[in-house]
């Protein structure tokens, strides 16, 4: 009997506003220690709907995870409905009710009667403290032995919840789970059936459970099993190429492993982005210390942009296109110089869905990078939509830049490349 | 009573490997046409959990919706399930044999009798064509007068078979679908409680369902009932205030709307990003046209570009620092001026977790905002993780902008006001 089952509460996730997010990151992390979800069921706000729900999971599962409605607002009723499910009154917590006052006393709100309702939870149950929100999580074991944690429905809170608390209590208090290692990779650079098909030739023993986990435009792998894993994952990461598998680290995504890169190289960049408008320099600066490395980025979102601030000539604007060779060679040695930065990185390219031509069709895009010695262009095509096309060049531009740095091949995908070298630059 | 529900089978959906989308698409497509769907539970592959599933389902629904489960392999039991559920037998259907036979065919691949199992469906039973792969569908009623439409889990198989059989079946024949009505409208500068309070106090007649749902640093506010719902719609806008409800228009987020409004306006935006580091430009390009009014974006992360690029005094960054009124209001205003823009931006704050101090607490952040008349700023604080400190404070450049455009009155968190008129600023 799988011991865990889920319970999401909304309707905003029965009548498709929403996508449900939180039952994947619930079961898979559930999974990965061992610990099998056995129903996922999605009801709506009302206290009939949560309590035949409780009452139906309760029948075959030792713990139940809710999710949602612990809102302020009156279609927030899960601690209504736990409370007449266990057959326990809702009880006001003054610790909550003092710790609802500081929170918007802290923030310089002003705070609403309305939040009290926050306060109050099931009487007998245990406080889950979220120091990200106004709602708390609470933790109650019914008189049929059913554990029942229920936790807000923002992901980001939801997760923190899961992590410090939830997690730990199914391990150690209710003995759940079992001695299952996990290894990980991450590939960028590879499609998810292609990673599969290498993967599944290297013929690993059956024991091992692996999963693939497409986050595009990333490939995640993990690998189970009631051993250690690493010389099957030293042997994937050999067949992979570590130019592609950029982490062993299942929860590090490619951003935050460039930015460490980075870091750790003592290098300045700057950027020029076109069709990325603003995203790569986004993506870096997500993570903490990056002004350590990055200068600045000039999002030339136009032409003037690209000849004014950039000098880019009129000639390469007209004969070549904003979207060429041409175009992201000087805008990457125009970054470097305008932003004071050791290394440059531009991007031009055609994410739609207007815009492309026969020669250069949407999904076209360059990637220029400079550096004291060289400066080189790449030219990629990637096909899908405009936030697909805008979101993989940026991985791109960051690929380059960490390929530069390991001193790996370029990318496996470039179809084109031009280089520079800085005495004919200069002569020009 | 909502009179669908779903069932999705497959053991992938529970261990977190693939991300449930079929339910979404369900259940949007349902609500789109009036028609509730009640609740979704995701079962292990096996004929115990799905005879569970289906009788929970069955307790308060007239149609149940099941996905997956009806490939070839042994560990696919939807139809089994089914029967089982249902007290008939499974029954080999001739015509399927021959369809399967003919598939292979057709495909030049070899037919595999694991195969002939798909060409079995409850005695019963009306066969859903499916022209796009093997398994075929099936809908039955039970003698509890439940309709149960089981449907293959891959979702391109599921959505054509859905629009060609399911949907027409429950309009017509099952006589589902109501005149329900929604209205919807959108937020941006209030929190969710606020929301919430206001428009409970407008005290709407008990048939109006009201759903609320947080998309951080947004609130949607939608309203469902079986009449027109425009004049509570407009009390709502009333009663929150127009500056705040940016739009009625339920699907369409707040960085669409300022989109739209700029394409309106025939102004050019250029802007200077410090700690959002390139998230507002990011969030505009997000739109096919941003080029029309986006002449580009200046991310000046470092006190180097401020200085250099964008000429921020030595004075101002020793004195005031780079996260200052000065600082924002010279780089609104040379954003413009490097941009060759009619409008220019600026970001300056603290979005750590590191760089605070007592005077300026990790969550300060200046907005300027330059046009051909003036230079204005304004000082905000908001509390919270890196992530949202920079996300709340893109949009709240976003919202600067807006009001200015519409002429609204300026935000209403906004700490202190700065004027520099164009006369005095030539003058310095």
């Amino acid at each position: 009997m799988a011991p865990i089952a889920l319970l999401m509460v909304g309707n905003e996730l029965l009548d498709g506003r929403v996508l449900d997010t939180n039952s994947q990151f619930l079961s898979s992390h559930f999974s990965q220690k061992g610990i099998e979800v056995g129903a996922i069921l999605s009801c709506r706000d009302g206290i009939n709907e949560i309590c035949d729900a409780l009452r139906f999971l309760s029948q075959k599962h030792k713990v139940i995870i809710t999710s949602g409605g612990l809102g302020p607002t009156t279609d927030d009723l899960t601690r209504e409905a736990v409370s007449e499910h266990a057959g326990v009154e809702l009880e006001n917590r003054p610790e909550l009710v003092q710790r609802l006052e500081k929170w918007f006393l802290d923030r310089g709100r002003t705070f609403d009667p309305s939040n009290l309702k926050q306060a109050s939870i099931p009487k007998g149950s245990k406080i889950i403290p979220n120091d990200q929100g106004t709602a708390v999580g609470f933790q109650l074991t019914t008189n049929d032995d059913v554990t029942i944690f229920s936790l807000p429905g923002v992901p980001r809170e939801l997760h923190h919840l899961f992590f410090e608390t939830v997690l730990p209590a199914c391990e150690k208090e209710l003995g759940l789970g079992t001695s299952l290692q996990n290894v990980g990779l991450r590939v960028y650079g590879l499609g998810e059936s292609v990673v599969g098909s290498i993967i599944q030739s290297l013929n690993f023993s059956p024991d091992i459970t692996i999963s693939y986990l497409a986050s595009f435009p990333e490939v995640k792998v993990l690998f189970t099993a009631a051993r250690d894993l690493s010389k099957e994952q030293h042997q994937a990461v050999e067949a992979l190429g570590n130019d592609v598998v950029f982490t062993t680290e299942y929860h590090k995504g490619f951003a935050e492993v460039v930015h460490e890169l980075l870091l750790s190289k003592g290098v300045t960049v700057g950027l020029a982005e076109s069709c990325t408008g603003g995203l790569v320099s986004a993506l870096l600066t997500d993570y903490s210390g990056a002004s350590m490395y990055l200068r600045g980025s000039i999002v030339c979102y136009s032409n003037e942009v690209k000849q004014g601030l950039l000098a880019v000539s009129d000639d390469t604007l007209k004969n070549e296109g904003a979207v060429s060779h041409d175009t992201v060679l000087k805008l990457a040695e125009e970054a470097k110089r305008v932003l004071y930065s050791s290394i440059g990185i531009s991007i031009s390219g055609i994410a739609g869905p207007e815009g492309g031509t026969e020669a250069k069709p949407v999904g076209t895009f360059f990637i220029g990078f400079s550096n004291e010695t060289e400066t080189k262009s790449y030219k990629f095509f990637f096909s899908g939509s405009r936030d697909r096309i805008r979101k993989y060049s940026a991985y791109k531009a960051l690929d380059v830049l960490r390929r530069e740095l390991l001193k790996l091949d370029p990318p496996r995908d470039a179809l084109e490349t031009r280089e520079v070298l800085r005495r004919k630059d200069t002569a020009s």
